[in-house]
Protein backbone atom coordinates (compact mmCIF):
# COMPACT_ATOMS: atom_id res chain seq x y z
CA UNK A 1 0.00 0.00 0.00
CA UNK A 2 1.76 3.35 -1.19
CA UNK A 3 2.17 5.33 1.86
CA UNK A 4 3.14 9.07 1.74
CA UNK A 5 4.02 11.66 4.87
CA UNK A 6 3.38 15.14 4.81
CA UNK A 7 5.15 16.85 7.55
CA UNK A 8 3.75 20.39 8.24
CA UNK A 9 6.80 22.78 9.51
CA UNK A 10 5.42 25.80 8.63
CA UNK A 11 4.18 27.62 11.97
CA UNK A 12 5.89 30.67 12.68
CA UNK A 13 6.32 29.55 16.40
CA UNK A 14 4.54 32.82 17.77
CA UNK A 15 4.21 31.10 21.18
CA UNK A 16 7.81 29.74 21.27
CA UNK A 17 8.89 32.83 19.93
CA UNK A 18 10.63 31.95 16.64
CA UNK A 19 10.83 29.40 14.18
CA UNK A 20 10.56 26.31 16.77
CA UNK A 21 11.08 23.31 13.95
CA UNK A 22 14.76 24.11 13.76
CA UNK A 23 15.89 24.74 17.20
CA UNK A 24 18.39 21.97 17.96
CA UNK A 25 17.18 18.64 20.09
CA UNK A 26 19.66 15.87 21.13
CA UNK A 27 21.57 16.40 18.11
CA UNK A 28 19.50 16.82 15.34
CA UNK A 29 17.29 20.01 14.28
CA UNK A 30 13.29 19.29 16.15
CA UNK A 31 12.39 18.48 12.30
CA UNK A 32 15.06 16.10 11.49
CA UNK A 33 13.22 13.81 14.33
CA UNK A 34 10.04 13.72 12.47
CA UNK A 35 11.42 13.25 8.74
CA UNK A 36 13.16 10.29 10.06
CA UNK A 37 10.43 8.53 12.43
CA UNK A 38 8.48 9.34 8.85
CA UNK A 39 10.39 8.36 6.09
CA UNK A 40 10.38 4.31 8.58
CA UNK A 41 7.06 3.67 7.41
CA UNK A 42 6.37 6.12 3.95
CA UNK A 43 7.48 5.36 0.54
CA UNK A 44 7.82 9.21 0.15
CA UNK A 45 7.27 12.79 2.16
CA UNK A 46 6.31 16.13 1.83
CA UNK A 47 7.68 18.68 4.34
CA UNK A 48 5.87 21.89 4.18
CA UNK A 49 8.04 24.69 5.08
CA UNK A 50 7.16 28.31 5.72
CA UNK A 51 9.40 29.12 2.15
CA UNK A 52 9.61 25.52 0.83
CA UNK A 53 13.20 26.00 0.67
CA UNK A 54 15.83 23.04 0.76
CA UNK A 55 16.30 21.90 4.04
CA UNK A 56 20.48 21.06 3.96
CA UNK A 57 22.44 17.83 3.53
CA UNK A 58 21.93 17.28 7.23
CA UNK A 59 18.31 15.40 6.36
CA UNK A 60 18.57 11.40 6.50
CA UNK A 61 15.39 10.16 4.79
CA UNK A 62 17.12 6.44 4.27
CA UNK A 63 16.48 6.96 0.86
CA UNK A 64 13.04 7.70 1.19
CA UNK A 65 11.94 10.23 -1.28
CA UNK A 66 11.36 13.66 0.29
CA UNK A 67 9.69 16.69 -1.65
CA UNK A 68 9.85 20.09 0.36
CA UNK A 69 7.24 22.68 -0.52
CA UNK A 70 6.21 26.16 0.59
CA UNK A 71 3.04 26.21 2.96
CA UNK A 72 -0.49 28.65 3.17
CA UNK A 73 -1.83 30.98 5.73
CA UNK A 74 -3.37 28.59 7.79
CA UNK A 75 -2.34 25.37 9.03
CA UNK A 76 -4.71 23.40 6.88
CA UNK A 77 -3.67 25.65 3.93
CA UNK A 78 -0.47 24.43 4.40
CA UNK A 79 -1.47 20.58 4.64
CA UNK A 80 -3.33 21.31 1.22
CA UNK A 81 -0.13 22.47 -0.56
CA UNK A 82 1.28 19.19 0.74
CA UNK A 83 -1.33 17.42 -0.91
CA UNK A 84 -0.81 18.75 -3.88
CA UNK A 85 2.58 17.15 -3.38
CA UNK A 86 1.89 13.90 -3.07
CA UNK A 87 1.52 11.54 -5.93
CA UNK A 88 -1.96 10.12 -7.23
CA UNK A 89 -1.07 6.87 -6.83
CA UNK A 90 -0.52 7.45 -2.56
CA UNK A 91 -3.44 5.26 -0.92
CA UNK A 92 -2.47 6.30 2.55
CA UNK A 93 -1.48 9.79 3.04
CA UNK A 94 -0.43 10.35 6.90
CA UNK A 95 -0.44 14.09 8.23
CA UNK A 96 2.28 15.09 11.54
CA UNK A 97 3.39 18.06 12.69
CA UNK A 98 7.31 19.36 12.90
CA UNK A 99 6.24 19.89 16.68
CA UNK A 100 5.78 16.45 18.09
CA UNK A 101 9.44 15.81 17.21
CA UNK A 102 8.96 12.20 19.57
CA UNK A 103 6.42 10.50 17.79
CA UNK A 104 8.29 6.98 17.28
CA UNK A 105 8.19 4.94 14.25
CA UNK A 106 6.10 2.40 16.18
CA UNK A 107 3.34 5.39 16.47
CA UNK A 108 3.85 6.08 12.47
CA UNK A 109 3.26 2.07 11.94
CA UNK A 110 0.12 2.18 14.70
CA UNK A 111 -1.79 4.87 12.72
CA UNK A 112 -0.95 3.55 9.30
CA UNK A 113 -1.52 -0.18 9.79
CA UNK A 114 -5.29 0.90 11.07
CA UNK A 115 -5.78 2.87 7.88
CA UNK A 116 -4.56 -0.13 5.72
CA UNK A 117 -6.82 -2.46 7.89
CA UNK A 118 -9.88 -0.74 6.87
CA UNK A 119 -10.28 2.44 9.36
CA UNK A 120 -10.90 5.66 6.70
CA UNK A 121 -9.06 7.95 9.33
CA UNK A 122 -6.66 6.83 12.38
CA UNK A 123 -5.34 9.04 15.35
CA UNK A 124 -3.08 8.56 17.79
CA UNK A 125 -4.91 9.84 21.77
CA UNK A 126 -4.00 9.57 25.57
CA UNK A 127 -5.77 9.69 28.46
CA UNK A 128 -5.91 13.49 29.64
CA UNK A 129 -4.26 13.64 33.05
CA UNK A 130 -5.23 17.13 34.51
CA UNK A 131 -8.56 17.71 35.42
CA UNK A 132 -10.60 20.23 33.01
CA UNK A 133 -12.89 22.85 32.97
CA UNK A 134 -15.33 24.93 31.70
CA UNK A 135 -13.57 28.25 31.21
CA UNK A 136 -17.37 29.49 31.96
CA UNK A 137 -17.57 27.32 35.07
CA UNK A 138 -17.92 23.68 35.92
CA UNK A 139 -15.79 20.54 35.69
CA UNK A 140 -15.62 18.21 32.50
CA UNK A 141 -15.32 14.68 33.02
CA UNK A 142 -11.71 14.21 31.97
CA UNK A 143 -12.46 10.07 31.61
CA UNK A 144 -14.72 11.18 28.95
CA UNK A 145 -12.06 13.46 26.61
CA UNK A 146 -9.09 12.00 24.64
CA UNK A 147 -6.08 14.11 23.91
CA UNK A 148 -5.29 14.02 19.91
CA UNK A 149 -1.79 14.02 18.96
CA UNK A 150 -0.11 13.41 15.54
CA UNK A 151 0.82 11.49 13.32
CA UNK A 152 -2.74 11.19 11.68
CA UNK A 153 -3.05 8.55 8.69
CA UNK A 154 -5.96 8.48 6.30
CA UNK A 155 -7.64 7.13 3.34
CA UNK A 156 -5.95 9.02 0.29
CA UNK A 157 -9.28 9.79 -1.23
CA UNK A 158 -10.84 10.63 2.37
CA UNK A 159 -8.36 13.41 3.06
CA UNK A 160 -8.36 14.74 0.17
CA UNK A 161 -12.67 14.97 -0.33
CA UNK A 162 -11.90 16.27 3.42
CA UNK A 163 -9.83 19.77 2.12
CA UNK A 164 -11.38 19.94 -1.11
CA UNK A 165 -13.94 21.97 0.59
CA UNK A 166 -10.99 24.23 1.83
CA UNK A 167 -12.13 24.55 5.62
CA UNK A 168 -9.42 24.94 8.77
CA UNK A 169 -9.25 23.08 11.67
CA UNK A 170 -6.66 22.16 14.10
CA UNK A 171 -6.32 18.91 13.01
CA UNK A 172 -7.38 17.18 9.85
CA UNK A 173 -9.11 14.36 11.78
CA UNK A 174 -11.82 17.03 12.92
CA UNK A 175 -11.66 17.96 9.20
CA UNK A 176 -12.52 14.45 8.09
CA UNK A 177 -15.21 14.31 10.24
CA UNK A 178 -16.99 17.40 9.43
CA UNK A 179 -17.44 15.99 5.79
CA UNK A 180 -18.95 12.82 7.35
CA UNK A 181 -16.14 10.45 7.49
CA UNK A 182 -15.49 8.21 10.88
CA UNK A 183 -12.37 8.64 13.40
CA UNK A 184 -10.60 5.81 14.88
CA UNK A 185 -8.64 7.01 18.07
CA UNK A 186 -5.61 4.25 18.61
CA UNK A 187 -3.58 4.32 21.40
CA UNK A 188 -1.08 7.24 21.46
CA UNK A 189 1.94 7.90 23.62
CA UNK A 190 2.58 10.97 26.22
CA UNK A 191 5.62 11.40 25.61
CA UNK A 192 4.74 12.56 22.14
CA UNK A 193 4.02 15.87 23.11
CA UNK A 194 3.64 19.06 21.41
CA UNK A 195 6.94 21.84 21.74
CA UNK A 196 4.81 25.06 21.96
CA UNK A 197 7.29 26.66 24.90
CA UNK A 198 11.25 27.32 25.41
CA UNK A 199 10.27 24.46 28.24
CA UNK A 200 9.05 22.01 25.81
CA UNK A 201 12.05 21.97 24.11
CA UNK A 202 13.64 21.61 27.51
CA UNK A 203 11.86 18.63 27.80
CA UNK A 204 11.87 16.90 24.80
CA UNK A 205 15.72 17.34 25.07
CA UNK A 206 14.87 15.26 28.18
CA UNK A 207 13.27 12.75 27.13
CA UNK A 208 14.94 11.83 23.83
CA UNK A 209 18.47 11.70 25.72
CA UNK A 210 16.50 9.11 27.87
CA UNK A 211 15.12 7.21 25.18
CA UNK A 212 19.10 7.44 23.44
CA UNK A 213 20.32 5.76 26.97
CA UNK A 214 17.67 3.33 26.58
CA UNK A 215 18.86 2.43 22.77
CA UNK A 216 15.30 3.31 21.74
CA UNK A 217 16.90 5.11 18.60
CA UNK B 1 -4.16 36.23 57.32
CA UNK B 2 -3.36 32.92 59.48
CA UNK B 3 -3.14 30.57 56.24
CA UNK B 4 -2.45 26.65 56.67
CA UNK B 5 -0.95 24.44 53.34
CA UNK B 6 -2.11 20.88 53.35
CA UNK B 7 -0.02 18.70 51.21
CA UNK B 8 -1.67 15.54 49.68
CA UNK B 9 1.09 13.04 49.27
CA UNK B 10 -0.79 9.78 50.53
CA UNK B 11 -0.99 8.23 46.57
CA UNK B 12 -0.08 5.15 45.79
CA UNK B 13 1.49 5.98 42.50
CA UNK B 14 -0.50 3.07 40.75
CA UNK B 15 0.37 4.14 37.19
CA UNK B 16 4.01 5.55 38.25
CA UNK B 17 4.68 1.75 39.82
CA UNK B 18 5.16 3.34 43.28
CA UNK B 19 5.08 5.76 45.69
CA UNK B 20 6.45 8.69 43.57
CA UNK B 21 6.95 11.65 46.00
CA UNK B 22 10.02 10.29 47.65
CA UNK B 23 11.52 9.84 44.36
CA UNK B 24 14.76 11.50 44.06
CA UNK B 25 14.19 15.07 42.25
CA UNK B 26 17.35 17.40 41.39
CA UNK B 27 18.90 16.66 44.63
CA UNK B 28 15.73 16.49 46.88
CA UNK B 29 12.84 14.09 46.88
CA UNK B 30 9.73 14.81 45.27
CA UNK B 31 8.12 15.81 48.52
CA UNK B 32 10.30 18.11 49.55
CA UNK B 33 9.61 20.91 46.87
CA UNK B 34 6.32 21.44 47.61
CA UNK B 35 7.01 21.56 51.24
CA UNK B 36 9.84 24.49 50.32
CA UNK B 37 6.91 26.06 48.47
CA UNK B 38 4.09 26.05 50.54
CA UNK B 39 6.34 27.20 53.52
CA UNK B 40 6.80 30.58 51.98
CA UNK B 41 3.17 31.18 52.40
CA UNK B 42 2.12 29.73 55.42
CA UNK B 43 2.04 29.81 58.68
CA UNK B 44 1.74 26.05 58.65
CA UNK B 45 1.76 23.04 56.95
CA UNK B 46 -0.30 19.72 57.06
CA UNK B 47 1.67 16.75 55.36
CA UNK B 48 -0.74 14.03 54.47
CA UNK B 49 1.45 10.68 53.95
CA UNK B 50 0.09 7.06 53.16
CA UNK B 51 1.27 5.89 57.19
CA UNK B 52 1.80 9.90 58.87
CA UNK B 53 5.21 8.74 59.53
CA UNK B 54 7.67 11.52 60.38
CA UNK B 55 9.50 12.59 57.38
CA UNK B 56 12.91 12.90 58.27
CA UNK B 57 15.83 15.10 59.20
CA UNK B 58 16.40 16.76 55.60
CA UNK B 59 12.89 18.44 55.46
CA UNK B 60 13.89 22.60 55.63
CA UNK B 61 10.43 24.15 56.57
CA UNK B 62 12.39 27.41 57.45
CA UNK B 63 10.94 27.74 60.71
CA UNK B 64 7.31 26.73 59.43
CA UNK B 65 5.32 24.51 61.52
CA UNK B 66 4.86 21.30 59.96
CA UNK B 67 2.50 18.53 60.84
CA UNK B 68 2.48 15.09 59.38
CA UNK B 69 -0.62 12.50 59.31
CA UNK B 70 -2.21 9.88 57.89
CA UNK B 71 -4.18 9.50 54.54
CA UNK B 72 -7.25 7.83 53.99
CA UNK B 73 -9.07 5.88 51.34
CA UNK B 74 -9.74 8.35 48.64
CA UNK B 75 -7.56 11.97 47.57
CA UNK B 76 -10.55 13.25 49.05
CA UNK B 77 -10.63 11.46 52.30
CA UNK B 78 -6.70 12.29 52.64
CA UNK B 79 -7.69 16.14 52.45
CA UNK B 80 -10.55 15.92 55.49
CA UNK B 81 -7.49 14.14 57.37
CA UNK B 82 -5.42 17.04 56.67
CA UNK B 83 -8.01 19.64 57.59
CA UNK B 84 -9.04 17.88 61.04
CA UNK B 85 -5.21 19.10 61.76
CA UNK B 86 -5.13 22.90 60.70
CA UNK B 87 -5.44 24.89 63.83
CA UNK B 88 -9.32 26.66 63.49
CA UNK B 89 -7.88 30.24 63.81
CA UNK B 90 -6.79 29.44 59.86
CA UNK B 91 -8.41 31.37 57.46
CA UNK B 92 -7.34 30.87 54.02
CA UNK B 93 -6.24 26.97 53.40
CA UNK B 94 -4.39 25.66 50.34
CA UNK B 95 -4.79 22.28 49.11
CA UNK B 96 -1.65 21.25 47.07
CA UNK B 97 -0.65 17.89 45.46
CA UNK B 98 2.87 16.44 46.05
CA UNK B 99 3.02 15.24 42.50
CA UNK B 100 3.51 18.69 41.54
CA UNK B 101 6.67 19.86 42.90
CA UNK B 102 7.24 22.81 40.49
CA UNK B 103 4.64 24.40 41.81
CA UNK B 104 6.80 28.11 42.83
CA UNK B 105 6.29 30.23 45.92
CA UNK B 106 5.36 32.24 43.32
CA UNK B 107 2.16 30.24 42.25
CA UNK B 108 1.17 29.90 46.24
CA UNK B 109 1.68 33.46 46.61
CA UNK B 110 -1.23 34.20 43.67
CA UNK B 111 -3.67 31.85 44.59
CA UNK B 112 -3.41 32.96 48.35
CA UNK B 113 -3.89 36.53 47.53
CA UNK B 114 -7.13 35.83 45.55
CA UNK B 115 -8.62 34.45 48.83
CA UNK B 116 -7.18 37.37 50.73
CA UNK B 117 -9.10 39.42 47.96
CA UNK B 118 -12.07 38.34 48.57
CA UNK B 119 -12.40 35.13 46.85
CA UNK B 120 -13.93 32.33 48.19
CA UNK B 121 -11.64 29.68 45.96
CA UNK B 122 -8.64 30.39 43.72
CA UNK B 123 -6.49 28.03 41.56
CA UNK B 124 -4.62 27.74 38.69
CA UNK B 125 -5.49 26.99 35.59
CA UNK B 126 -3.68 26.73 31.78
CA UNK B 127 -4.73 26.85 28.37
CA UNK B 128 -4.71 23.36 26.57
CA UNK B 129 -2.50 22.87 24.20
CA UNK B 130 -3.69 19.54 22.57
CA UNK B 131 -6.73 18.93 20.31
CA UNK B 132 -9.51 17.40 23.42
CA UNK B 133 -11.78 14.45 21.45
CA UNK B 134 -15.43 13.24 23.32
CA UNK B 135 -14.49 9.65 23.59
CA UNK B 136 -17.52 9.26 21.96
CA UNK B 137 -17.05 11.31 19.27
CA UNK B 138 -16.65 14.39 17.86
CA UNK B 139 -13.58 17.64 18.92
CA UNK B 140 -13.98 20.06 21.78
CA UNK B 141 -13.38 23.09 21.57
CA UNK B 142 -10.06 23.76 23.62
CA UNK B 143 -10.45 27.31 23.52
CA UNK B 144 -13.65 27.19 25.79
CA UNK B 145 -11.60 24.55 27.99
CA UNK B 146 -9.01 25.11 31.31
CA UNK B 147 -6.81 22.56 32.98
CA UNK B 148 -6.56 22.84 36.32
CA UNK B 149 -3.51 22.89 38.85
CA UNK B 150 -2.67 22.62 42.52
CA UNK B 151 -1.89 24.74 44.69
CA UNK B 152 -6.14 25.78 45.27
CA UNK B 153 -6.40 27.95 47.94
CA UNK B 154 -9.97 28.59 49.74
CA UNK B 155 -11.57 30.68 52.84
CA UNK B 156 -11.11 28.08 55.09
CA UNK B 157 -14.84 27.79 56.24
CA UNK B 158 -15.93 27.06 52.83
CA UNK B 159 -13.29 24.32 52.11
CA UNK B 160 -14.46 22.72 55.48
CA UNK B 161 -18.36 22.91 54.17
CA UNK B 162 -17.66 21.51 51.01
CA UNK B 163 -15.83 18.45 52.57
CA UNK B 164 -18.48 18.02 55.60
CA UNK B 165 -20.81 16.58 53.62
CA UNK B 166 -18.20 13.41 52.79
CA UNK B 167 -18.29 13.94 48.75
CA UNK B 168 -15.13 12.78 46.39
CA UNK B 169 -13.67 15.09 43.48
CA UNK B 170 -10.53 14.47 42.34
CA UNK B 171 -9.95 18.37 42.44
CA UNK B 172 -11.32 20.40 45.81
CA UNK B 173 -12.27 23.38 43.57
CA UNK B 174 -14.91 20.56 42.02
CA UNK B 175 -16.30 19.88 45.61
CA UNK B 176 -16.67 23.55 46.56
CA UNK B 177 -18.62 24.28 43.15
CA UNK B 178 -20.59 21.41 43.84
CA UNK B 179 -21.89 22.35 47.49
CA UNK B 180 -22.54 26.31 46.12
CA UNK B 181 -19.73 28.23 45.95
CA UNK B 182 -17.64 30.09 43.02
CA UNK B 183 -14.45 29.57 42.00
CA UNK B 184 -11.36 32.16 40.90
CA UNK B 185 -9.15 30.82 37.69
CA UNK B 186 -6.01 32.48 38.11
CA UNK B 187 -2.53 32.19 35.60
CA UNK B 188 -1.50 28.31 35.90
CA UNK B 189 2.12 27.62 35.10
CA UNK B 190 2.79 25.21 32.09
CA UNK B 191 6.33 24.04 34.45
CA UNK B 192 3.88 22.97 36.94
CA UNK B 193 2.90 19.65 35.86
CA UNK B 194 1.77 16.38 37.55
CA UNK B 195 4.21 13.48 37.69
CA UNK B 196 2.39 10.55 36.71
CA UNK B 197 4.46 8.39 34.67
CA UNK B 198 8.26 7.86 35.12
CA UNK B 199 8.59 10.06 31.70
CA UNK B 200 7.23 13.06 34.00
CA UNK B 201 9.97 12.65 36.54
CA UNK B 202 12.39 12.66 33.70
CA UNK B 203 10.74 15.93 32.25
CA UNK B 204 10.14 17.42 35.82
CA UNK B 205 14.28 16.94 36.77
CA UNK B 206 15.12 18.70 33.14
CA UNK B 207 12.51 21.45 34.35
CA UNK B 208 14.05 21.84 38.10
CA UNK B 209 17.87 22.06 36.55
CA UNK B 210 16.84 24.83 34.19
CA UNK B 211 14.83 26.50 36.92
CA UNK B 212 18.16 26.07 39.66
CA UNK B 213 20.52 27.48 36.43
CA UNK B 214 18.14 30.32 36.06
CA UNK B 215 18.71 31.52 39.49
CA UNK B 216 15.43 31.21 40.02
CA UNK B 217 15.78 28.63 43.25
Amino acid sequence: VTTWVIVVAAGSGTRFGGAKQYEPLAGRRVLDWSLHAAATVADGVVVVTADGAALGPDVDAGGTAMVVVPGGDTRSASVRSGLAAVPAEAEVIVVHDAARPLATPELFERVVDAVRDGAVAAIPGVDVVDTIRHRSGGVVDRDALVAVQTPQAFRADVLRAAHASGGDATDDASLVESTGGSVVVVAGDPANRKITTADDLVIAEALARGRRNEGVR
